[in-house]
C-alpha cells in the first residue's frame, strides 16, 4: 500500500503512452458525440482526468487531437481487416473474415467509427482528405481480395467500391439495431454480395 | 425583329418559373464546384444572368437557395427512380430500371448529384437532415421493391441500405471514369447484387 502522497505522485508519473491513450479515448467519445466544432476541450480533459494544458502539451491543438483520433481509429480498422484476411486463404473466407473484422470494429469501437465515418467526413478539408486516403487504401485491399477471388482485373476496383459502400451503409442500419452482431451483419452482406439477391427465391 | 429597347424589356419579363430555373441551374453548378460556404452569390448571379438582388427577391437567402437546390435535385432523382420502376413488373427488371435511373441521374445531372451527395452532407445541420430524409425515403422504396422480389420482410430494409450504399459508392468510381455509362454501371451493380460474386467463377 502506498501513502496518498505517493499515490498522487505515481498518478502524475504515468508513462506518456498511457496518458496519451487516455486522452485519445476521451477525445474519441467527445468528438463522436458532438462533432469536431462543437466538442469541448473541457469535456475531453474531464473525461481523460487531466488538465487542458496537459492535452495541448502532449497532443497539440484541437485540430491535432482530432487528426490523432482519426489516425488511431483508422489504423485500428485497417489493421483489424488486414489481420483477419491474413488468417484464411479461400477467397470467400477472406471476404467473410474481412467484413467480419470491419463490422466488429464498427460495433466494438462505435465512437471511433462515428468519428471516422460521420464526424470527420462532414468537416471537409484536411480531415476529409485523411479519411478519403484511408478509404482509398481499404478499397485497394478489397480489390486485391476480389481479384484473388476470380474477379476480372477491370471489375475488381468498381466492385470493391460497391462492396465498401454496401458495408458502410449496412453499418448505418446496424448501429440502430439493438441485437445486431458482427456475425449477423457479415452474413447479411455475404448473402447480398456473394450469393446474390437473384438466388433469394431459390432458398 | 425587335428594337434593342424592346428586347431588353422582354428579357426582364421572362416568366418567374423560367427565371427561377435559370437561377437554380446556375446555383447547382456553383455549389457543386465550391460547396455551400465557398460558393459566391456573385458567381451564381453571373451564371444566371440576373442581379444578386433579383436572386434574393425570388429565392431568398443563400441558405434558402441551397435548400431549393437540394429539393429540386433530390426530387428529380426520386421521380426518375419511381418512374423507371413503374414501367416494368418483374422484380429483377424493376431493380435494373431503378438502378439505371439512379445512375443516369448521377451522370446526366452530375452537379446535382455532387450537391446532394457531397456538398450538402458535409454541411451537417438542416441540410444534412434534408438529405438524410430523402435517403431514408429512397431506402424505403428500395426495400419495398426487394420485398416484392422475394426478400424476407426482416431482410428487405438492411438489404436496401446495402444496395443504396453500393450504388452511391459505385457512383464515386463512375464519376472518375471517362467512358462509363448508366447501363454499364447498372450491369456492374446487378452482377454484384443480383448474380452475386460467388458466381463469378462459374462464368
Amino acid at each position: 500500500m502506498s501513502t496518498p502522497a505517493k499515490s498522487g505522485t505515481s498518478r502524475r508519473r504515468l508513462p506518456r503512452e498511457v496518458r496519451e491513450t487516455q486522452m485519445l479515448d476521451a477525445a474519441v467519445v467527445v468528438f463522436s458525440r458532438w462533432g469536431y466544432h462543437s466538442a469541448s476541450m473541457d469535456e475531453i480533459s474531464d473525461g481523460a482526468g487531466v488538465s487542458k494544458p496537459m492535452i495541448y502539451a502532449y497532443l497539440g491543438s484541437k485540430e491535432d487531437l482530432f487528426t490523432a483520433c482519426i489516425r488511431r481509429e483508422g489504423g485500428r480498422l485497417m489493421e483489424a481487416i488486414a489481420g483477419a484476411v491474413g488468417e484464411v486463404s479461400r477467397p470467400d473466407e477472406q471476404l467473410w473474415h474481412g467484413l467480419h473484422a470491419f463490422f466488429r470494429f464498427v460495433l466494438d469501437y462505435r465512437d471511433g467509427w462515428i468519428v471516422l465515418y460521420r464526424q470527420a467526413r462532414v468537416q471537409g478539408g484536411a480531415f476529409a482528405e485523411e479519411i478519403a486516403g484511408m478509404r482509398h487504401q481499404m478499397i485497394l485491399v478489397v480489390a486485391q481480395m476480389l481479384a484473388r477471388a476470380g474477379c476480372a482485373e477491370a471489375d475488381s476496383t468498381p466492385t470493391a467500391y460497391a462492396l465498401v459502400g454496401a458495408a458502410e451503409a449496412l453499418s448505418d442500419w446496424g448501429l440502430e439495431q439493438p441485437d445486431v452482431t458482427a456475425e449477423s451483419l457479415t452474413d447479411r452482406l455475404m448473402d447480398f454480395a456473394w450469393t446474390g439477391l437473384g438466388r433469394l427465391g431459390d432458398r
